[in-house]
């Protein structure tokens, strides 16, 4: 009788706990080892903005599931062990612990699940006391700490992406007073430039000072403690700063191992989410994915994604047969009363295609004028001319306004046209949307352009 | 040189003046009369219950655009004009002016919007004073200046489908002691019993009281104003009842020239929406369509469907080319903070048909737990068995449940699988939905039924 079959995951987070708990479904007699440098798993990253901003209470609330929790599924979770090499032709992985031995453990089947780190910035002061990014529960839990017991007047976030606007509002949220750093001359590089006007308008509109194409050059520091920003041509005094100046898969281990990177440096992988090498696979915020759009190679780093990507990988290191098709590269977020999506194409990305494309842009309301409650939204969508293929959407306004990218997600998806969208019978009733959907009237402006 | 060309168009509401309005955008040298028996064009009407719950201010903000600004775009709005006979082969139309003459038009193109009227059961004291229904905004002013004026402190609401619901819902609004009789065992007929449950609590959560499995078999006057509702066994006090027992479509009109009717005895039309009779179009509540998840016809009084056939019929009589594709039946209202939505087939319709299918209901949350607000949403899906194919959802649920309805009713447009919507890229961020949206839980556990 042989011995059970192991899979083992490196990294604990949502694509590898959605693969060990998909591959425990599947395969009750499977041995599963998780590798978790870290000291949780199976946490809502995207939930640390919002315990910083004092809406969560208390960090315990972000855990969705326990080490204990999965072992009682039969799921050996390894906390702060981390993986330090991939033998591919032996099949085994070494890592260590935390007391600094090393172990080595064979695997039949390997999931990659690394994740990604926040990218700093290489300037003085980036690790000074009081300088924070959110890269992983404990460092989410330091920041919630520090404002918790230090009570920080003034903050500087560095960074205008999704984590650099959470957080700006978070500390806005707790009546800090807040300015955000940006290179860019608006924020959201991810939205076409207009949008981004409105997206950086909404940060000003909630009392964040924003200083935009800008770079910090260095945290300054007093008694080994972030007392200011120091940009080119003034001083942001700082008792709290935050980078959200994105992020980089975890990718070193598998190329260490000889396996191929693709988009953005993250783990090459096939539709299957094979990494290229027998019995290796990844999924989550280290591997790339294809943009469905376009059909070209993409990297995300949404855990929304991650989710998706577990589920695919479990499913097939236990012998099944699902093919991840990719993303639309679709995101959300807020800004006070603002709401921001986006996806497929924007613009920009349509412009360095080789597509031929028509765009537009309305200003709509979220309800009927006559209806309380009723907010300004702005729609972009950009179709292929000729054949009226939608190609992206974007999205910034009142309440309501977000969650209707989903509506494009789903044209996307089926490769719709913009004629598809007009004619699509949405749900209309004055609480909800004025007669046509906003998105269906940015739909009827863009029919003429297609 | 030969005379103008001359569009005549029975009705002057959604279907109507979208049609109205297209036409002209396409055809500047188009003689255009629309004929109206009531005292407004283009407002509102699902903003009615809305202005009797105090919400909509005046009337007024109701109406979305005057006879003066058709007049200013060379559109003539003829109010308080009657069409009493089509006569096709001569291409005339005979109406009477509200003096009481009658006038004969020729015309090129002929448009039919005239729309539905509410159904009233035909039991004593139906027209007694304080009696009312929202057939159109003369009546939604009467029975909001009835609330302004005698302020009534017990209301009876007949019939709990959508403008029963919303209505009893603006009545409690207003503070009214409100009772609501509904004939099925639960409200909104339109899904699934267990659906229709919720909807019922919902109710009751707001205070209405419901009187289930009951109809109304007299209102009962005192001094020609109603006081109370008799049911089988009880009297239900009131000083104002309200009838919102659905609606049929005025097709009377049409038949009589001999248009032949269709789905619940409305006009019958070609995707085009040609009435079967040369120059003769249809379009709005007046008319049926298809149900595009069967291909069968359906008959739905909804003003986001007029608005869209009304631009079509617009297109097509000034020479365009354009199919209206149908309709998936999406709906959607609310009760309190619980939002209800629904598209394509329910559970009830799909076992009436051929299909073999599979339906799944689920409780979720609309955002994860741990970020305020977070309710609870319940959606339920019909696919069928084999291929897979969606056919239907229903949604009920707190903040946020309703509009993602759309996603759904896109999925359908595109005749999506159960997997190509767990695969689908939406919108993922705490403020808006826990990491896989409800819907693609909802997806998830019916994957393996089908």
């Amino acid at each position: 009788m042989r011995s059970r079959r192991r899979l083992v995951v490196i990294g604990g987070d949502a694509a590898g706990m959605s693969a060990a708990s998909q591959a425990r479904r599947r395969d009750p007699d499977l041995d599963i080892m998780v590798l978790e440098r870290g000291e949780h798993v199976s946490y809502a990253a995207c939930g640390m903005p919002y315990l910083v901003g004092g809406l969560v209470g208390s960090p315990e609330r972000l855990i969705a599931r326990r080490p204990e929790q999965f072992a009682a599924q039969g799921i050996e979770v390894r906390l702060r062990h981390e993986a330090i090499r991939i033998d591919p032709p032996a099949q085994r992985v070494s890592f260590s612990s935390s007391d600094g031995v090393t172990h080595v453990e064979p695997y039949d089947e390997l999931l990659i699940a690394t994740g990604a780190r926040a990218s700093i910035p290489d300037i003085p002061g980036a690790y000074a006391r009081g300088v924070f990014t959110l890269r992983n529960l404990a460092s989410g839990v330091a920041t919630w700490e520090w404002v918790e017991r230090e009570r920080p007047g003034r903050a500087v976030v560095i960074g205008g992406g999704y984590i650099g606007l959470e957080m700006a509002e978070s500390l806005r949220h707790r009546g800090i007073q807040t300015a955000l750093v940006h290179r860019g001359a608006e924020v959201m590089s991810n939205l076409d430039p207009e949008m981004g006007a409105l997206a950086s308008q909404a940060l000003r509109d909630i009392g964040v000072a924003l200083y935009l194409g800008e770079q910090p050059l260095a945290i300054l520091e007093a008694n080994g403690r972030a007392r200011a920003v120091q940009l080119s041509d003034r001083e942001l005094p700082a008792d709290l700063v935050v980078f959200g100046t994105g992020a980089r898969p975890n990718s070193a281990l598998a190329q260490e191992a000889g396996i191929a990177l693709g988009a953005g440096g993250a783990i090459r992988v096939d539709d299957h989410l094979r990494a290229g090498i027998d019995h290796v696979w990844a999924a989550g915020d280290c591997a790339a994915t294809i943009q469905r759009v376009t059909g070209e190679p993409i990297w995300v780093a949404l855990g929304t994604v991650a989710n998706k990507m577990g589920r695919i990988a479990g499913l097939n290191l236990t012998g099944g047969d699902a093919a991840f098709p990719g993303v639309l590269n679709t995101a959300i977020t807020k800004v006070g009363v603002m709401e921001i999506a986006r996806t497929g194409l924007r613009e920009g990305e349509c412009l360095r295609s080789s597509l031929d494309y028509a765009a537009i842009t309305i200003e709509d309301r979220t309800l009927p004028g006559y209806y309380p409650g009723s907010a300004p939204i702005h729609v972009k969508l950009c179709a292929e001319k000729g054949s009226g293929r939608l190609l992206g959407g974007q999205i910034i306004g009142g309440p309501g306004s977000g969650k209707r990218i989903d509506t494009i997600a789903a044209c996307l998806t089926a490769r719709m046209t913009v004629q598809d969208l007009v004619d699509m019978d949405l749900a209309y009733a004055p609480p909800f949307s004025p007669v046509w959907d906003p998105v269906q009237t940015a739909a009827r402006v863009l029919l003429s352009e297609v």
